[in-house]
C-alpha cells in the first residue's frame, strides 16, 4: 500500500499518522520527491481500510499494491482448486454441465426434464424453488414444495442438484441440496455469505449485475474466511447500455478470474443474453475462453414456463447442443468425465 | 400491454395464445397493419410477466404501457404521502435532516456527536451498528452493542434514530429503532423486503448502485404489498465510469421519483461523492431539485473514524452547513418545523 | 508518478529502465519494502504515457500522482477564468443563460424565438445548423442556410450566438459565430479540437456521454495547448442504466470540475433528461451546485419541432422559468449582469 | 411504429396529429382499449423521428417495431456479405487475420514486423499513422510519414493495409490504403462517415466505447446510405465498471450483429483487454462465437513501443498464436484460404 502525502503535510501530523500505523504493526518506507512524499506501507495491508487513511487531511491518495483477498488468491494457492461433488469433479481440467428449468413448476415437469437432461449428458440438475423477482406480483417459486420436487428428481435420476438460497434462515431446508447457489442480487448479502461460510455446502456464487471481479472475489473470500473453501464462481452477464439483449456476457471474466484466483469458474449463457438462440454461441465462446463448466436452462415447454421462457432451450435443442459441447470441450483439452 | 406478433404467426398458435390470455381474464384488441399485428391487452397487466409472453414463438415483442407498480404509484394516490415519525413529518413540504456517524464506535462518541448534531438542528440521529463491508477483514460494526449505544443516544437526546438492517433475522433487535434502513446492496434482498412489509417500522430504502428508478420503486412496492406503506426512498449515488469520486449523485431521481410515486424522497450527499467538501454543493442541489430531506454523516473526529472518514463532516462543519440548509429549504418553499 | 516493480525484477532490467527514464530527464527515488520496490518518478510526468511503462515486463503497476493536464489545471491558475464574449462575462461569479431552438428551421422561427428569449432575459442565442443525428435518414439541419438564419437573428436581436461545429472543414463558415460548440459525440474528435485550438473562438465543449471528467478536461487541454484558452465546459447528461429519461445529469460534475480546473462550467438541463418538465428542477439544482450558466432549448411550437421537441420549452414556459432563475442565481450569490 | 396516446387525448388534437401523419404518407390503425388508445403507424417509419412524435402533448409513448436501418439490415439481405480486398475475402465463412503494430514508428520496424506477421500467416497488415490520444502531450503518430512507411511495407510484403483516418480532410492521403479504419472515438463523427460513404474504400468501423449495437449499425448505415456498402464491423471492448482490464470484450456482439446485419464482424482482442496474455483466450472465444476475423497488435519490441505496448504481442508469441487460430478456425468450420 502506498500513501501519497499532500505536499504541504505538517511534520507534526505526519508523526501522528506514522505512530498510528506503527501501532498497527506496519513498517513505513518514506520516499521524498520534489512535489510529493510517498510512504510505502509494509505488512498485511488487507486489514487496513483505504478510507481510514483517506480521511486524514495530510493524505492525498492511497494506492493498493497488494490484493485485498487472501484465501481466494492464486498467489497463495497456485494450483487450480478441484471441487468434488457427489463424485463429479470441477476445475483443474474437469468440465461439468448443469441443466434444468429456471423454476420448478410441477412434479412431472421436474422428472421429465431431469431425465431428459441426464440422457443428453448433463451431470448436475438445476431448478429454482425460491425465486428472486423484481415484482412482488410475479411468481415467487414453489418454495419448500419446490425443494421437495427437486430432491425427488435427484432421487429419480441420481444427479446432484443446484438451487438458489435467498436468506440465511432457509439454510436448514437445504440439507440435501448438493450445491447452494447465491444469486446475482445477493452477491453482497454479507449475512448470507457468512452463514454459508460456516456451512459445509459447495457454494455457486454468481456475480452481481454491476459488480467488479474484485468484488466477486471478495464475496468468495467472505465464504472462505468462514472456513468453507468450496466456492465455484459464476459469470452470468453484466448490465451494460446494450438494449438488444438482457445482459452482456463478460467473457474476459474467465481468464481474469482464473489469474486472480484458484477457484473454478463457470458460465451461465442462458441468463447472460436472455435469448434461447444465443445460448449456443455463448457456450462455445465460454469453453474456448477456458470455463470449467456451464449452467443452462432447459424447459420441457418453454412457451408455458412460469419464468425465463425466452432463454430456455427445449430438451431437443439441449441434446443437440450437448453434442457440440462435448466435442468443443475435448478440442480445448478439458474432460467431461467425472 | 402491447403484444407485437411476428408477421408470419400462424392462426392456430394465435388462437392458443389468445385462449390463454382470455383464461387469465384479459381482453384483447387486435390491430392489423401491413407488416405486423398488434394486440392491446386490457386488464391488470402488472401480474403478467413480460417473459412469459416473450417465450412464445409467435410473439415478436411485448411493450408495457401500464406501470408495474400499484401501491407506490402516484396515479393511484395523487397527494404526497406525509410520514410522521415521533412527531416529525416528512414529505408534502416537510423537510428533515438525519445526521450522525457512519458507524457507531463508542458510547462517548455517540453521545457527543448526537448532542452536537441536535444542537445544530438535525431532527433524526443516524449511526450504523451492522455494517455491510466489501471485505470480510474490514470492521463490521459493533452489531448488538452498537444498537444499544444508538438507543442510549436516542434516550439522551430525544432524537428518533435511523439504522441499517442486513437480514430478516435481526428484525426483533430493531424494536426501538424508529426508522429501519435498507442499504443499497440489499435493495433487492427480497426476503428482507417481505419481512419489513409485515412490520410496522418506517423503512428508509436506499437505491442500489446500478438499479433503475423503476426497480427502486418495485422494491418499495414489495414492502407496501405486505401492508407497510411507510417507505422513504433514498438516492445515494450510482455507479458510473467517473473515477474522481466514489459515486455519481443522480439528482434527476428526485423529480422523476416524485412523478412516479407519492413517497418522500431524500438524498444522502455523503455517500454519493464520498468526499467531505462535496457534501455542501450536493446538499444545496438536492434541496433545489425538490428533495424532502437529507442524510449527512458527521463524526467527532473523521480522521480516526472506523468507516467512511473521508466523507464525514466535523461537528463544526455540519453546524455551518445547517445554517445554509435552513435558509435554502425556506427559499425553496419547504418547512423544517416538525 | 509511482512505478511499482514486480518483486522479482532483475537488476539488469531495472538498470535498463532506469537509464531510459533518466535519458528522458526524470529523477527516480527508490523505496524498497518487503514485498515490492517503488520508484517515485520526479519531473513533468504529463508527457509520459502510462502504457509505455506498463509494457515493461518488470513493471507491476503505474500510478499517477500528478494530473495529466496543465493549462486547464486550477493548481497552475488558482483564480476562476472569466471569459468575456460581446461584452458578456461568464465565470468568476458571472452567470449567463443561453437559449434558443435545438435546430434552426426557418427565418421567422428564429427571429420569433430569439426576440422572445431576449425579452425573457436570455443573454446568448443558440440554434443548431449542423446537426449530429444517429440516423442518416433524420433531419440533418439546414447547414449553411441555417447558419445564415442564425446570424440574421444575431443582427436582429444583438445577442451573441452559439452553434455547433462538426468538422474542421467548416471552421471558416463560423467567422461571425461568437461561441463554437463541440457536441458530446465529438468531444474526442481530436482533429477538430486541434483546429479550434488554433482559432480565436470561444469554445463551448460538451462532455461525451460516457466520458470521465478527466477526459473532458484533457479535451479542453487539447484546445488550450493550441493557444486558445477560451473554453467553457458543459455537462449535458451522461449515459446510465436509467430508462425513464434520456440521460442522467451529473450534478457533481460542477463542483468537481471547478476544483480540477479554473474554466467556467455550464449545464444543459434540456438534453440531460430530454423531458420538458424536468428542465426547471435541474436548472435550479445546477445553480445551487455552483454552475456558471445554463443552456436551455426553447421552441415557438415544440410539437412541430424537427428535433428535440420533447425537451423544448415554450416561450411562455421559458419566461416563467427565467423569473425563477434570476431569483435563484441572486440567492446563491452570483450575478446575471453582463 | 406504435403510438400510445394519453388516455385523455382530445379528439381535436388527435385529428391534427392524424392529419400530419397522413400528409407524410402513413396509414394509421387505431386500437382502443379501456385505459389507452394505440395507433399502429404503417409505412416506412425509419424516416420519422421518435422525438417528433414524443413532443406532441397527446402522445404518451412511441415504440418502434421496425428497425431504423435498411441497407445494413439482414432482413433486406439475408445472405452474408462477402467483401473482397486485394483478392482476400472476408465474411460468409472466410476468416482473415489483420496484424501489426499499434503505431508506425520507423521504417525498419514496419518492414521487420510486417515480414514477420506475414510469415506467421497474417493476411492484412495494420499500423497507425494518425493516432487519437486522450492527451495532447502524448505521441500523436508519425502522420503523413507514417502512412508512407506503411505503404512501403505494403510493397515489401504484398499485404493489403489497414490504417485509421481521423478527419475527412485526410481522405485523399489514403488513396493507396486498402481498408480505412474509423476508430471507436469517431464512430459517431458523422461528417467523416458521410465522406467515407462517398468513397470506394472498404471501411473497418469500430464500435464506440459506450455505444449500443444499434448505434453501431446506424453508423454503418450512414456509410452505406452514401453508396459505399463495403463495411466491416469491429467490436473492440466496451467501457464497464471493471477495473482489472482496460475494456470489456462484448462477445455477444458477434452473434447479435450477425442477426441484425449481413456485414462481416471482426474482433480486436488486443484493445479489448489491453493485456497481452489475454489476447489468446479472447481470440479463441471470438472464433468460437462466430467472428469473421481478428485484428491483433504485434510489435517487434513491445517494451519500447510508443503506444499500447502492454497489449502488443511479440512476433514469437503471435506466431504461436497463429497456429492455434488456424486449428480453431478450421474446427469451427470457417476457412482462412483467401
Amino acid at each position: 500500500m502506498i500513501i501519497v502525502l499532500r505536499h504541504d503535510a505538517e511534520q507534526e501530523k505526519k508523526a501522528v499518522l506514522k505512530g498510528r500505523l506503527k501501532a498497527l504493526g506496519f513498517d513505513i518506507h518514506e520516499s521524498r520527491g520534489v512535489g510529493s512524499t510517498l510512504w510505502g506501507i509494509v505488512g498485511d495491508t488487507s486489514v487496513i481500510d483505504r478510507d481510514y487513511l483517506m480521511a486524514n487531511e495530510i493524505v492525498h491518495d492511497v494506492k493498493r499494491v497488494q490484493e485485498p483477498y487472501k484465501k481466494a488468491n492464486r498467489k497463495m494457492h497456485p494450483e487450480d482448486t478441484v471441487i468434488e461433488i457427489a463424485g463429479r469433479k470441477i476445475g483443474g481440467g474437469h468440465f461439468q454441465v448443469i441443466a434444468g428449468p429456471c423454476s420448478i413448476e410441477a412434479k412431472e415437469q421436474m422428472v421429465e426434464v431431469s431425465k431428459s437432461v441426464k440422457a443428453s449428458g448433463a451431470t448436475f440438475l438445476r431448478g429454482g424453488a425460491f425465486k428472486p423477482r423484481t415484482s412482488p406480483y410475479a411468481f415467487q417459486g414453489l418454495q419448500n414444495n419446490g425443494l421437495k420436487l427437486l430432491l425427488n428428481a435427484k432421487v429419480a435420476t441420481g444427479l446432484p442438484v443446484v438451487t438458489e438460497i435467498m436468506t440465511p434462515e432457509h439454510l436448514e431446508l437445504f440439507h440435501d441440496v448438493d450445491v447452494v447457489q447465491v444469486g446475482a442480487r445477493n452477491m453482497q448479502n454479507f449475512q448470507l455469505l457468512k452463514a454459508l461460510g460456516k456451512s459445509d455446502k459447495t457454494v455457486l456464487l454468481k456475480r452481481g449485475l454491476a459488480n467488479t471481479l474484485e468484488e466477486l472475489v471478495m464475496s468468495a473470500e467472505y465464504i472462505m474466511a468462514g472456513g468453507n473453501e468450496n466456492v465455484i464462481l459464476c459469470e452470468r452477464g453484466i448490465r451494460t447500455f446494450e438494449t438488444s439483449m438482457r445482459n452482456t456476457l463478460d467473457i474476459s471474466a474467465i481468464p481474469m478470474l482464473k489469474s486472480m484466483t484458484h477457484l473454478p469458474v463457470i458460465i451461465d449463457p442462458s441468463h447472460a443474453a436472455g435469448i434461447r438462440w444465443m445460448v449456443e454461441p455463448l457456450a462455445m465462446a465460454s469453453i474456448a475462453a477456458g470455463a470449467d463448466g456451464l449452467m443452462i436452462e432447459v424447459h420441457n415447454d418453454p412457451e408455458t414456463a412460469l419464468c425465463d421462457g425466452p432463454q430456455s432451450m427445449t430438451p431437443e435443442g439441449f441434446d443437440a447442443l450437448m453434442g457440440k459441447i462435448r466435442k468443443t470441450v475435448e478440442f480445448f483439452g478439458k474432460t467431461m468425465d467425472c
